[in-house]
């Protein structure tokens, strides 16, 4: 028999011990008022006692009215009278900013996300009333009924057939001939950059990547044991290829990979020219280094012409272009790619290797979409709506924030780069308009030598007139940290 | 303006290089017989050449037949005639069992899930007529209705609160206490499992491990950096916690986790008792180590009752329990689970860095399959279909292969572990079986030291009678392997 309780201390009669583990549960939350508790016959069977156990145990919950028993149905757990008070309002701790990790700060900002009474401008979500998302819902479900055996069946790499050459035929717009078989399908575009960082480097290993950078990748490079050479990027033209030439002279061997976001980067917004995608990608060649190219953006650009990406000059398979549709159609179905080149099969076991598919009917919906749900329509629509916002909200900006705050005007995607005074610390105004109930990107996230301490990223997609009023607070608080009244 | 192509090579005229790329696309199957490809305007303003050079490439691509203009339409690829002839049949090639390598094995193992005409008996996939395929698609379509705008959006770690909670309330009956924040939503059991792995080892650590043991984690524990110790496991009892005792006795400090699947474990079926994981977990905590267990199999145990798991005798959270729904509900859907216990950090900071999020729609079908779609009967039911396959599978290897052969009991789960005589090398039997159109695992990939030359694992969820003339096949490709016949 199992015992109840595999700790020696408990001496209590059967029946109580039986009690008492089902209402830790309860005090837990693992049931709650309302939810049934496992039947009498259920828990003697699970735990071989009698049915008299059981049942002394639940009279034993009756009494301290814990549950209750319902006619023809079983137990429940009681509604709890008298309701314990809410607990109080904390504020949360003020930051000193010379013990900041940025780790931590890392994690309250994606943390943030749980919270839907912050107004949400940290993190680069798309905005939900620009996706398609009943369609792709009705899409989820017509596409398991037509697919219906191997919509419960793996769709192990290179992934979902159908979905892979959607997107080879998408990708000649950006110029580059792909063949559905040099594509495979991950669960989104961090999964797909991860795959490559894992399949080029070993823990030791340098990668060169702009600067700044979405914060994620610092993170996943740190957590893999990597090093980070940071290129400084302009807002506009992206990476200096000059001082990625000249830092790869210097740092000979020790570079197993290049990192870029060559169209709209994050947090930026500016894109490589086509000549500089070329440079980049023969420059990468020549020191036999691996492109790792994250074109998540490339869709969502404000003009009508669709960016190439760099994997267009690539003729030796020596660039990994990585992407998904989490910007575009939707983040939850967890959908991206890569075309790795001429690292296909390290990427395919390190597909299988990390949790051996992506959800099959997530890759069927989107694949219906691709064909006959009006992608194309849809990327013109949205992109108008991105334009708009992203410039009222850069306009905004200018009449709120202190002087001297100069603000990146991208032309595709949808976030904004601030770059504040010098006394304003971007920590500190994270940690002010936390308690505001706004959530911001502090500067020092994106990247890892703790720059950017007085720059800040916005989300200008969920940009709307009633959010004047939440800038106004931003720009305060920032000219008060500015003034020394907040610090 | 954009060169068609980067390459200095090409002096052709304009037009001639722009149907050579889309003449390309089509050689390549990007476009298909069929499919439409982009009109003039939009290839126009892709590559930035006028109208007219775009008319004259297609008027070329015309004349050759490869396209063909549709009124009102645009233009579609020609059904090719004439019909290029079918590939001829090759015979994979023999494998010198001197020069075999694991990895290329494993390979076809899992490659050889893409080829419907094969007997399926070498993955551990299970009988698809065996899941609620049409309910749970069903569930899928009204909870992302229900849910509308939380079902595009991502549940980022630790995940769908719904599930958490239903898994939260379903682990009593395994003996554990456990809140819904204790659990974290993963892409999948094995996903659980490498999250653990990275969380607790660095590269050049030590895993200890039951052997034979499931051939995905072997192949995960390389491509981590790490090293493996196999414990001795038996077939009914699972690891011997003697032999585990004194490895770790003599690798002090070097094993830094313990992998083990406690129930039915995957290839050989047994089980530890109560006594037994209580031990387990006792020497791992006196020693420092945690322990990753592995319960996928768990709920299709033959009898009534739901073995427990050894993080039930857990109580300083020094087990991190990984589960699925894949082996009993959806595959496909990608939806497991870990509780970390005192690594819960650790391991949400994993996954956010691995894909942020597992796909939402497939979490919410499977909360609701759990709250309200009778998964105790479902388990009920294919429990006692599972036990049928399971023996009249061992009965017609008994009868079918050499005189000598042996094969597990398993009380739960759906493979059999086979040992059959000295001489009948399984690598072997896997090539001649491959051409006979039978998938079988061969033993070799169960350890990392060349063990079980003369094992192989059948996937037993799929037998009926007419698979008896499978059975047949093997048993005599393994009676000619003894008998020096096919060597």
């Amino acid at each position: 028999m199992r015992p109840l309780n595999p700790m020696p201390a408990a001496e209590l009669p059967l029946y109580e011990q039986l009690a008492g583990e089902v209402a830790a549960l309860v005090e837990k939350g693992t049931f709650r008022p309302g939810d049934r508790v496992p039947s009498i016959r259920a828990l003697s069977r699970q735990f071989q006692v009698s049915l008299n156990t059981v049942k002394e145990a639940y009279a034993l919950l009756e009494d301290r009215r814990l549950i209750e028993a319902r006619p023809q149905s079983g137990y429940y757990v009681c509604a709890r009278l008298p309701e314990t008070p809410e607990e109080p309002v904390v504020d949360p701790p003020a930051i000193n900013p010379t013990e900041v990790s940025i780790s931590r700060i890392y994690r309250m900002v994606m943390h943030d996300l749980l919270d839907p009474a912050l107004v949400q401008l940290g993190i680069a979500f798309p905005n939900p009333d620009l996706l398609p998302i009943d369609k792709l819902n009705r899409m989820l479900a017509t596409e398991t009924r037509r697919f219906r055996l191997s919509s419960i069946g793996y769709e192990i790499p290179p992934g979902c057939e159908r979905l892979r050459k959607q997107i080879a035929q998408r990708m000649l717009v950006t110029g580059c001939a792909l063949r559905p078989d040099q594509i495979i399908i991950t669960s989104g575009c961090v999964e797909a950059v991860v795959l490559s960082l894992r399949a080029l480097c070993r823990p030791g290993d340098t990668v060169a990547i702009q600067s700044p950078v979405y914060f994620n990748f610092l993170q996943m490079i740190e957590d893999l044991g990597l090093k980070t050479l940071e290129i400084p990027t302009s807002p506009l033209t992206g990476m200096s290829l000059d001082a990625l030439e000249y830092a790869l002279d210097n740092h000979r061997g020790e570079v197993k990979a290049c990192l870029v976001l060559t169209n709209f980067n994050n947090p930026c917004g500016g894109s490589m020219s086509d000549t500089d995608k070329r440079r980049l990608v023969a420059l990468l060649e020549h020191h036999g280094i691996p492109l790792i190219e994250d074109d998540i953006y490339g869709d969502l650009s404000f003009s009508d012409r669709r960016p190439t990406v760099a994997k267009a000059f690539d003729r030796g398979g020596n660039v990994l272009l990585c992407s998904s549709f989490s910007k575009t159609l939707a983040p939850g179905y967890r959908v991206g790619w890569i075309a790795p080149g001429r690292f296909q099969e390290e990427i395919e076991r390190g597909k299988m290797l990390t949790n051996i598919a992506t959800a099959t009917p997530p890759q069927l919906a989107i694949a219906e979409f691709l064909a006959n749900g009006g992608y194309d329509h849809h990327l013109r629509s949205i992109r108008r709506v991105y334009a708009r916002k992203v410039a009222q909200m850069a306009d905004a900006i200018g009449r709120q924030f202190p002087e001297g705050t100069r603000v990146t005007h991208p032309k595709g995607g949808f976030v904004l780069w601030l770059e504040m005074p010098e006394k304003v610390d971007s920590i500190q105004l994270f940690d002010l308009a936390h308690r505001h109930g706004i959530s911001i990107a502090p500067g020092p996230l994106f990247s890892a030598t703790g720059k950017y301490r007085n720059f800040v990223r916005l989300n200008a997609g969920f940009y709307s007139e009633k959010m004047e009023a939440t800038i106004a607070t931003l720009g305060r608080l920032a000219r008060e940290l500015e003034s020394g009244k907040n610090s």
